[in-house]
């Protein structure tokens, strides 16, 4: 199966919604499959806060052969996220202006910014249509904002474990997770590991959210009575703290959990509810039953106002992290959706 | 009413369940009340985690006048745990073999060691006997712990929103807690301010945990859609930190939480279930619907193997917080409580 990484350069200025500019971007993108004759099978795929664009990576399970979106059928696409570390321009990139990385200077970016990058990359490459746009979490609020921007681009769209607007829940969770990386004082250095500390505790704070009670009672409970330190929890927290210093940089992570907080399909528009009527995509959302950070109501209220929108939950005991592991389900709610549709078309 | 505040000394070395010693200790505690002749109306509160001896600061409104536990009628004592910092030993008091502050040195403590000091401040009060012991959270644990070790002791508990083991969650939630205090470079001082912006942080996650999304929806939503920062949630979390490190030291949060997490009823006794039956105290558990960090199936477990005890839930909007909000449906249980005793007592 053919699958290419590449990056796509836009050498403008790039407006941001807040205020700020980039000098241009760049855009690493992964693809997998083929674009047919027709130009219509293209599934793209919006990454969650610390993924990359290589699906083929982290969600291995759910696009690959003999799955729902089989990369022998569909042209699957994925790009990292602006203000990422996977190849796409964030705070490590070098601000072309001073020739040194962007680190504390580069600027506050919003799902809206990051959806606009993408559109023009998808325009550069000549889609005028996508079969099906979907993500989860971060990846799904920027689903969500994409599909408000453009709405005649977007046959499907399935969010998954998100939101139409981030919660104060939500944003104290993030807020907590940048004061760890704010108490490390290496994170005033200009420096790529600058933070990398505070990082590892701001990790250890999202895995609470990302699980479970009863994913740690199941996976980290202790063999015996009687120790009284170095329990297990203990040393996993520290371990995927470890982890992803390994791979990702505490800039990326405070600029893209405050893009994070300021998700808003309502902002400058008539609110939340307006915003989701300008959809017109047929909408899938998924949740899971037992998410802390994207709590059901949410998608909830997404399946309610979103026009025509159904509603699959997952029932799962890991969480928000449920979209990662629940593949079965998920892949069936996903064919039903789309048999349903084809069904309907073929009533008519 | 007559309030006291008083300093009890031990002179001697103390043996720690894990190895350490303490050159001798203090304990602050606070009384309300007047121990009778009898000496039968002694209520013993053990405070949660931050807390002081000084339970009229922070438990007003549950033992007042009118309330079930009225101090015109009960002797009502709290004693500032070992390791904190309102006056009993902790890690800031003077190492009296060097003359300086224990900080890192001090040594680590259990729930066990805790117990163990506050039951020779009883010896020395001359009480023999307790009418009601009872504590939330941390306190409930060494409610238990207390209630097993000196099973003759207590006529009555009330352990509340707390468990019978500390839970692997609860573990990672501490552990990413102490990992901010770490990622603060100022924690390896001897100093009492040490760890002080990583505890801030500390303090924000476990408000994540007291709390739940529907108490931040009420109390921090915006009230406007067309903001992309400063949002209240993030505010509050950092005046959360800010009051704490006004009052409290990293020193003593990572202290106690190791005792939190050391929590084990069942550690070198023959196992839970067979330790919480050793409990004779007549006992009142309580738990809230909603508590996210000790959620009810911990209470259950307590309810369903302390023998004849009962069970109290308390339904709430703020999680584990609730124990410190619900004070109608928590006297009320307290109340039902003592009068179906007395009910009881009568019918023999």
């Amino acid at each position: 199966m053919l699958k290419t990484d590449q990056i796509y350069h836009f050498a403008s200025e790039f407006q941001l919604e807040t205020g700020g500019i980039l000098p241009g971007f760049q855009l690493k993108y992964t693809t997998l499959g083929h674009l047919n004759k027709d130009r219509n099978n293209v599934v793209w795929i919006c990454h969650a806060l610390t993924g990359s664009a290589d699906f083929t990576d982290w969600w291995n399970g759910f696009l690959s052969e003999d799955t729902p979106f089989d990369p022998r059928d569909y042209f699957i696409i994925c790009a990292n996220t602006l203000g990422g570390c996977y190849g796409s321009t964030g705070p490590l990139s070098l601000n072309p202006k001073t020739g040194k990385p962007y680190y504390h200077t580069f600027p506050e970016i919003t799902n809206r910014d990051v959806v606009r990058s993408f559109d023009l990359l998808r325009q550069h490459l000549g889609i005028d249509k996508i079969h099906t746009l979907l993500g989860g979490s971060l990846g799904g609020q920027q689903v969500l904002e994409w599909a408000i921007l453009q709405p005649n681009v977007f046959e499907r769209i399935i969010p998954i474990a998100t939101n139409a607007l981030h919660s104060p829940w939500g944003i104290a969770l993030n807020e907590a997770q940048r004061m760890a990386i704010a108490a490390d004082a290496t994170w005033k250095q200009d420096d790529a590991r600058a933070g990398a500390e505070g990082m590892k505790a701001a990790r250890a704070i999202g895995m609470i959210s990302f699980r479970t009670y009863e994913t740690f009672q199941q996976t980290q409970a202790e063999k015996t009575a009687n120790k009284t330190d170095d329990y297990r929890a203990a040393s996993y927290q520290r371990y995927q703290g470890q982890k992803l210093a390994n791979r990702f940089n505490a800039f990326s992570y405070w600029v893209l959990t405050k893009a994070m907080d300021s998700h808003h399909v309502g902002r400058n528009r008539s609110g939340v509810e307006a915003a989701l009527k300008e959809i017109k995509a047929k909408t899938l959302v998924i949740g899971i039953d037992t998410d802390l950070l994207f709590p059901l109501r949410e998608q909830e209220f997404l399946a309610e106002h979103i026009p025509g929108a159904s509603l699959a939950v997952l029932t799962s005991l890991h969480g928000h992290d449920g979209f990662l592991v629940e593949f079965d389900q998920f892949k069936k709610s996903v064919r039903n959706f789309l048999k349903a549709e084809v069904r309907k078309e073929s009533l008519v």
